[in-house]
């Protein structure tokens, strides 16, 4: 999605695949014949759209100069020890937390943050992938057990860390996406509200927050984006507490829950990221229409009826199907929140709760509000 | 940029070249080694971007049975006799014409139809190439003597035409874009006005309009639509002669004064192309916000500051730089019709009126309005 944008801006792009170790064509997925190397040497900005890269790739992307949003926005991006150090320096708030390297810490925290504990992997791990969860004292070591594979497996070159979060019990889960240019000049998409599923995201929702809640995101977002020198798209998910927000994760990347900004703002997200990573002005943030987004888990497709819906767009990623996998999103937009909540209301009749979870209940409480 | 709105649906488009007769890459132009026959015989549904089509490609085309708008629309939009013939069956109004096949035609037309005459060879030409003007008598026999050229340089496989229309004094120029899917359902985007300069567009404006003038060039797009059975987006070009529509030319095709789409409504022409042809349900073209697009003509760039102007975006079609060649367009949004022409404004500052005629003239007027 990020070159399908940069076409637009007259940017080529060219793919290198970790995983093939291949330069590829992004749209198409066709291999080039040149090597990462000789790729690099001919482009003018680098950027990530994800930050489990291998140490060695990003090393060779760092020494470019020209790697945006740079390495140790990658990292830590990537290592929630990393993140809490950086939101304790850019004095934005989080819930509380320890880092477990041995057993003592580990009972430590349980004593300090208090049952239920969710326990993580800092390195790797995301969408509830790579954690556990403390509820009893007679599970501590079982847990402790696997824990202590896990940083036994570590190296001196990626060495392994556990950390604790104390549970809060929050109200929902909401998001921010901004962007960041050369220039330290941010702009800031609307707060968007989002429900997981078994740790992935199902549904978010954009366009019905308060101004104070707004004020709260924009203020940590711009806070850490500075802390980081951040050229980019930066995504920061937080739990609301009551009102009070608290950082639960930071993705240095195009976002997930960021995919309504391409019907429901002017400038999308994917497009942002490539104007600030090329050194083009960055683009308006604010919110055109009431947008939500649903996503498309391990569905190869949709009944096409739900483009019949109007206000509806579909985003396919070009994947073969596998369970639970992100194969694509829908978009719905619509003038008001409560024509939303209609337009998502005819959705549920089209998309299965259980491949789709959430769709009813969220028009619902949109159409009541 | 078909293609481009194609990924978005999980459709793969190849393209083919009829000046270099191959396969290529829409997106990438990079070759493909399958010859016509072999990627006609992959897909599921051809269509074609413009009307200039080889015969023998066309034909081809045509005896698959899945290519649409199909061969008769495209010979109609690219021939102005039969254009004029599908508008009296259509019963849509157009100017006072007369067709051209020998001398005594064309002196008959200067006479019903008086002078300034503006005579047009039926196929091929448009942006104003291919055309004569009739202003004096002492011209009629230097204009006959390339007439009579053109008209003699016909074959029987591939007749020349020729046509004469009257002048009609016109209030400005205006165009309708919509979409007619396989069950003849209609859904027609707003209309939109046009400037030319030189013959070739150079500005559109949309989001303006009394609803009589758009149920009048509605009408005439059901009726024009509905008599070639067509599939696909169809664009209809008219003359306002002082609140009354003529229609002046007939696109079966996508229309670069349909561009502004892609931010003015929530489906693009582009999309509903694509969901029309593949038989997908065909998306929403109501207004969500005043838009209006200036072609970039023959510049190899633009001013990078034209990207900060809030409501922005440039479509850039990755081709080399020639005097007076589409390279591009920017589209320019805004939340009403006053703010879009204040945008205008900060655009008009950065985009010279030699290269970007009218930007200033329309921005005063929206502004006024």
């Amino acid at each position: 999605m990020m070159s399908l944008s940069a076409t637009h801006l007259d940017i080529q792009v060219s793919a290198y695949d970790v995983a093939t170790q291949q330069v590829i064509n992004p749209v198409t997925f066709e291999a080039h014949s040149a090597t990462l190397e000789q790729a690099i040497a001919n482009v003018d900005a680098i950027t990530a759209e994800f930050e489990h890269i291998p140490a060695d790739v990003l090393a060779v992307c760092q020494q470019t100069g020209k790697f945006y949003p740079g390495a140790e926005a990658i990292l830590t991006g990537g290592d929630r020890g990393k993140e809490k150090a950086l939101l304790e320096k850019a004095q934005v708030a989080c819930a509380p937390y320890a880092l477990i390297t041995e057993k003592s810490h580990f009972l430590d925290a349980i004593d300090k943050l208090g049952k239920p504990l969710v326990v993580k992997t800092c390195q790797a791990g995301y969408d509830g992938k790579g954690q556990w969860r403390v509820k009893h004292d007679d599970e501590v070591d079982a847990i402790w057990q696997e824990m202590s594979e896990f940083l036994a497996a570590g190296t001196d070159t990626t060495p392994h860390a556990i950390i604790a979060e104390q549970m809060i019990p929050f109200d929902r889960e909401v998001s921010i996406i901004g962007v960041r240019d050369h220039h330290g000049q941010c702009r800031i998409y609307p707060l968007t509200e989002n429900q997981h599923t078994n740790g992935v995201l199902t549904l978010s929702v954009a366009g019905k927050e308060k101004s104070t809640i707004q004020a709260q995101a924009e203020t940590a977002f711009s806070a850490i984006a500075s802390e980081l020198d951040y050229v980019g798209v930066l995504a920061i998910e937080f739990f609301d507490v009551d009102g009070t927000l608290l950082v639960n994760e930071i993705a240095p990347r195009v976002h997930n829950s960021g995919h309504w900004t391409q019907q429901g703002c002017h400038v999308s997200q994917f497009e942002n990221h490539m104007r600030a990573v090329a050194g083009l002005p960055i683009g308006d943030t604010s919110l055109v229409r009431p947008t939500a987004m649903i996503n498309v888990l391990g569905q190869a497709s949709i009944p096409t009826e739900v483009l019949s819906v109007n206000g509806v767009t579909s985003h396919w990623y070009g994947k073969a199907a596998k369970p639970g996998r992100k194969m694509g999103h829908i978009n719905v937009s619509a003038s008001s929140l409560h024509e939303l909540g209609e337009r998502l209301a005819e959705l549920a009749e089209l998309l299965p709760e259980d491949a789709y979870p959430g769709i009813a209940q969220t028009s619902h409480a949109l159409i009541l509000n």
